[in-house]
């Protein structure tokens, strides 16, 4: 078994869905990994991953409007409103999506179905630089 | 450390949980695994992986009903319609659950405590075929 | 590649955010391990792992307000309620965050951003004894 690392930092301008995926496949490609398992890990409390439909653009914003509606933000009961009106929302939107994902690699590939892409949903208005700390094992002797 | 894989395929005829549990345990018997953990992921967008409550049934109908009220379907605002008013929905209700689980394997078994039990949530109403990937370190020398 | 394993056990006394994190450092300090991944599986289906904000106490208060709004209790259509009105509730809560996390560790500790703790999220009303797997894997030779 041997172990790959690497973090992966992207810029966020708002929020929504930024795709992972083709930065995930070329460093996995530049790695040569048979097969194993690739763990991601987003070190932001306001900013998280989630796998989702990557063919037609629509399915994202409705994600992203669903998500707007779901956790509403300026609720007046909110206690922690230092950052501003997105501050206590973008920690509800992250528990309830996700901090870490684990997806198998086969052929020298991530196995993601047809239709599935990796991406960070940003939850905050402003500009980040977002980690994601990629770990890989690869399985050959 | 040796490494397990198979491909577990899953009939769904409509929305709902459908057990996976009786499955993992015996194809983790199968490969007779002391101890170690295992990696499952499922690939789709529209079909998710929980863990909740085995024992009573009338648990898993109210999990259902949950999710079909904290997302439901035929919204005005949807762009994302092609395939029916299931489609958007069925995202949305997959980023809310897990697309992968991680769980520990402790004397040849899932570690899973005594009401857990794994399940596929089908969020779409036609019949679907899923595919759930298991991938299993086992950590003997 | 060493396999290391113990379960955190914790008593909780009513819903809402316990600090996991100083006893997952603790662990992963006295196990001495340079660099790997650390799963962590909750054997419960009514408590849930979530990693959140750590710094301002106002922030873990508002999750615990949103959840209660989220996922309301004492619903008239619940089919569940054998061990009361936070029954059902409790799994909706634990299927929408986490059962199972995979946090890298380096330089022999969590790799955790700034702001990240990570909590056990109760949501039963009485006092209960909750175990939590902790599985890591260090990658020296």
């Amino acid at each position: 078994m041997t172990w790959y690392k690497a973090t992966l930092e992207i810029s966020t301008n708002g929020k929504g869905l930024f795709d992972l995926t083709p930065h995930l496949h070329s460093q996995i490609e530049s790695w040569d990994i048979e097969e194993g398992i690739c763990h991601l890990f987003i070190q932001h409390t306001s900013a998280s991953l989630v796998i989702s439909e990557s063919y037609d653009p629509s399915a994202r914003r409705d994600l992203e409007g669903f998500m707007d509606r779901l956790v509403p933000e300026d609720q007046s009961w909110f206690q922690h409103t230092m950052e501003g009106s997105d501050d206590s929302p973008s920690h509800m939107r992250s528990i309830l999506t996700n901090t870490s994902l684990s997806i198998p690699i086969d052929d020298r590939t991530l196995t993601l179905g047809t239709w599935q892409g990796v991406y960070l949903f940003e939850h905050r208005s402003r500009n980040h630089l977002r980690k994601i700390l990629i770990r890989c094992q690869s399985m050959e002797e």
